[in-house]
């Protein structure tokens, strides 16, 4: 009897189980993803490649990609910014950082794809996860215009040496995107000298210096942001990075432009003849190259120059007679780096704009905070009203990127964005977190404020508080010149740490000039990431500061203000740099506990609200001046 | 009349001059070295030679070597520990670092030689300077055995792309030294496991575990220290250094240990047939590397093996027909790594023989500060003194360096050592600086303590509680797992940062166990020097945590704990490390200004006054115990 009962329970059991696996099945067949993956399959199999690659890259390793570069996105259903998916006949992998560990997992379900947490205990790495579950004889491919000459090198090594052969010359995402969008293409402009500072000709002959230093006779770059910024030109292909889709190559006497045909306007025709650059079609580069006649060594940053540039360039070498381990300097990108130091027309620029900037998103904190819980309100719809507010500021351009406003536990995502419904409703409770900014002719902005809309909890007022100690330490460091990111980033992790607490993304990234709202080389992170995260801080270039405390499910708060390297003075023991803001808005009365921040920030943020009060009050009206005098006020 | 005064005065002006440069070309023939230097430029001429390196490395590179080894010391007068001596026919460069600024200037004094100050504004790397120096067609020298892999490949790669050739096959400072001594030749001994805490039978398990997830299927090394460790091994052929001269070659399935048979004792032979080792002749290793036959991948690390190894080994792959760059995988050392953790045995008698080094340590500060003005004392007299206290310690083995005792000024120059005359004698007043350790069975220990010996000034006050501040910021750090040297090094620097002040040498250094005093891979400092400088934190290191301030002509300080690594926790956002220290001294009281040291600072000092005296009190005679609570009172 007993036995019986026993048996009956399992074959209940086990019933239970067929309805919840026949459950998931549907729920997978109705994944539109799920027949994606395995049309790729098809087309894997037709090759003979058993694990594909799709990392989120244009062919120039872009961070923001035009749509019809989102292969991984059409392929996962993952929206982020940031993240690389592997496909295998069995199984499929997307590998995401701490940024995007929530969102990920949310936008994937359903899709049978395994979310691989970047930098988590037991997480493989790419490379790891490909020898792990690649044999010998089996091949691994991905499309080498999408990948980093550097990573194609490393890649073909260490799975070389298993025997796992490597192929990059599919673009299989290609065969079965059927609507996949064109390219984009739209007119090239010249950004006036009077805002770039510099002009072209003078870059040019710095990037020359670096050549003949480096016994280099060329440099060729696939990097958007540092060939729009050589010529002092923009483009806008994609969006909020205005960028034009290029490729740039420079000897000791001539340089070279590629671009599609359709992006030439007549002004840019008559400017390109002025700088002697000599412009040829996007698609014709590759052909350019295997008749190129190279005289000297190339230089390249292997990090950013794609994979299938240098492999061409590696068979023209070859066609010549010549050994391309014999020819090529690879070194961190000169222009990268010059490009991060802005020149006296650039700071000045930026000092205006950011001041204009801040007092925009001032004046969004206080209608936010007057108006929430009287007026219908999402996030959405707070975004929409930041943005029209920045709209209007004199030389802007566009969004530098998509607003983010979340609303509670939605911004303990980091990169979150409010959907096309307008997302949460925001209520008169609790704290909504805006990360915004824009291109304007004098510069590129970036901020993010974390405010109170009402009641918020003790817990919230001490991670908001440990935030501000976090980002006014890092502030008001002192450091010696050849200190880079990561001599850095305890000062703003400190705080945190000491309390056994982490934000899971770095403290900080440098700011294009309307050029990538990310650039490098410089950040500020506990540890490398890549080649050019060791880069040493210099006067001119700037930095975001944007620590934070995300806790899943419940809030997430940011504080960030962009600043400015600057000279703090020589002495016999060397020479040392600061930071100073160029971000001047308040930070949240309502969230900042006292008996949590030390004296000393205490202290820094009183001196800070005061510029504030000084540099954005005469941007306000008699209203929000005597809001911003309260907002102020000493702590 | 008045031009017949100013010609007349000019007369003078330059007969002055002349004898001036007399004066300096008599000096000149007077030094040993330039007799040595021409000598060199002779063997240079004869095989073609146009710049030729010598830098301060055994063919192990080694930091500490034999005196066989010491030519850059037998040619430039220079006796640091560290530094790079080129010679070219016109000229000679030596590159010394900041920790040798004061003492190398004095060092090479008349010998003609340039010095270099690494890392000074203006100053060319060694790369920079041979580029310059150098024309295409010329050749650049070196002897293959004293540079790594890594260093000889890429001076291979930037001076052959300036069409510069290089020569790694001729020592030429053998050719021109001749009462050069002789290789040294101690006796091997077994460290008991009971010291060791892991048999060599489990370390080489591990070891074998890292080659296979590398795909290798041998691992080669030239790295004396972690020879030793790998085995359970010890030697004497270097002073303060118990290591053997030696290679070391490990397969899936054999390991191979070569070392002079002069070396090899009875109890070495059975303990080598009874953990399977294969012992070879030391001169024999490049032969038997000619006919190995490598099966798989060759493991190693580019910047610990030698040049000439790799260039051996790379010539019996490519006689097999095989390509070298297909064979090898290069990484940072898992020997290095694995020897940097100590392990549970190690950890407890670290802990016990640190307590009872301090309490010699602390002895000696005592009758120190109650003798000087009373009894005749030198910096070598002290000194001798505290040697001889360590010496009656159990377990003692040797000094693990010569102990660094500088008065005054002399404590500038970081690596001062008093010389055979005793050095300057000690007054009651000013500081003295003690840089000492030993080793012993159960460890080897590294402390420095700065004490007063009378009146001081406000400035040398000041100066130590900033010391205080930084050592104290640093031990007292909490930081997640992944984190490196570079990444903690501000928490001890910025209070020297912030007085625009900084100390020209690393923060930190691991400290071996009966090895190398001074062992990596772990290290604190700002910016990377090395490949290992960007190694993790784990618990179990021993890392040294000695900041200072060095005046020139003034004086020095430095206070030097080690401090173990330790587990802190973990949370949802990670898990996190620590430091405890080892070292309990006590701090000078006398140059404690508690208005300089921080609030948290000087809350630290009296928590670890209490351990010092809670640990070390009972070792104290009473009269010593009483100043010691004295010493240790809550400041």
């Amino acid at each position: 009897m007993a036995e019986d009962i026993h048996n009956m329970a399992e074959d209940i059991h086990n019933m239970a189980e067929d309805i919840h696996n026949m459950a998931k099945d549907i729920h997978a067949a109705e994944n539109i993803h799920v027949g994606r993956l395995a049309a790729l399959r098809e087309e894997m199999k037709k090759v003979g490649i058993d694990a594909y690659m799709i990392p989120t890259a244009d062919f120039h390793c872009s961070e923001y990609v035009a749509p019809c570069f989102k292969a991984r996105e059409y392929f996962s259903g993952f929206t982020g910014s940031a993240g690389i998916l592997i496909v295998m006949q069995d199984r499929a992998d997307l590998w995401a950082d701490g940024r995007y560990f929530i969102q990920a997992a949310k936008e994937i379900e359903g899709s049978g794809i395994t979310l691989e947490r970047i930098g988590e205990p037991g997480v493989p790495t790419r490379e790891q996860f490909l020898k792990d579950h690649l044999r010998a004889g089996q091949t691994f491919g991905c499309d080498g215009r999408c990948i980093t000459k550097a990573e194609g090198a490393h890649l073909a090594k260490v799975l070389g040496q298993r025997g796992i052969k490597m192929n990059t010359a599919y673009d299989l995402p290609g065969l079965v995107w059927k609507d996949r969008p064109e390219l984009p293409s739209n007119p090239i402009w010249i950004l006036d000298e009077k805002y770039a500072g510099e002009s072209a000709e003078s870059k040019l002959a710095r990037l020359r210096k670096v050549m003949k230093e480096q016994d280099a006779s060329c440099y060729v770059s696939s990097k958007l942001d540092e060939i729009m910024w050589l010529f002092n030109i923009r483009g806008g292909d994609v969006e909020a990075n205005p960028v034009a889709l290029s490729y740039a190559l420079v000897t000791e006497d001539a340089q070279y432009l590629f671009v599609q045909d359709s992006e030439i306007t007549d002004e840019f025709r008559a400017y390109a003849d002025k700088i002697h650059l000599s412009v040829g079609r996007y698609q014709d580069f590759f052909d350019f190259l295997k008749t190129f006649e190279f005289k000297g060594n190339i230089l390249y940053d292997p990090n950013f120059l794609s994979c299938q540039v240098y492999q061409t360039i590696r068979d023209s070498l070859e066609a010549a007679g010549k050994r391309a381990e014999d020819c090529v300097v690879e070194m961190n990108s000169p222009l990268d780096y010059m490009k991060a130091i802005r020149n006296e027309t650039e700071i000045r620029n930026f000092k205006d704009i950011y001041i204009e900037d801040s007092a925009v998103l001032t004046k969004f904190i206080y209608w936010l905070k007057k108006n929430v819980g009287k007026i219908p309100m999402t996030e959405g719809s707070a975004a929409a009203y930041l943005d029209h507010l920045r709209a209007k500021v004199r030389d802007y351009i566009e969004l530098s990127f998509g607003t983010i406003s979340a609303y509670g536990s939605n911004a303990a995502m980091m990169h979150y964005e409010p959907g096309e419904d307008g997302g949460a409703e925001l209520k008169p409770e609790g704290m909504l977190l805006v990360d915004s900014g824009g291109h304007y002719l004098r510069g590129t902005t970036d901020v993010t404020r974390t405010m109170s809309l009402g009641p918020v909890t003790q817990d919230m007022r001490r991670s908001y508080s440990l935030t501000a100690n976090s980002n006014f330490q890092l502030q008001d460091v002192v450091f010696l010149k050849g200190s880079c990111g990561m001599t850095l980033d305890i000062c703003a992790r400190e705080p945190m740490w000491r309390n056994l607490m982490d934000y899971k993304c770095g403290t900080g990234h440098g700011v294009g000039n309307i050029l990538n709202v990310h650039e490098g080389p410089q950040s500020i992170r506990y540890h490398q990431r890549d080649a050019a995260d060791l880069t040493p801080f210099a006067p001119g270039m700037t930095i975001s500061d944007e620590p934070g405390v995300y806790k899943a499910g419940e809030y997430g708060i940011r504080i960030e203000n962009i600043l400015l390297c600057v000279d703090r003075g020589t002495t016999t023991d060397g020479t040392f740099y600061g930071f100073t803001p160029l971000t001047f808005a308040p930070l949240d009365r309502d969230l900042l506990d006292v008996s949590v921040l030390t004296p000393k920030v205490r202290e820094l943020i009183n001196t800070y609200h005061a510029q504030v009060l000084e540099k954005i009050g005469p941007f306000m009206n008699e209203e929000e001046l005597a809001w911003l005098k309260n907002e102020c006020a000493p702590l």
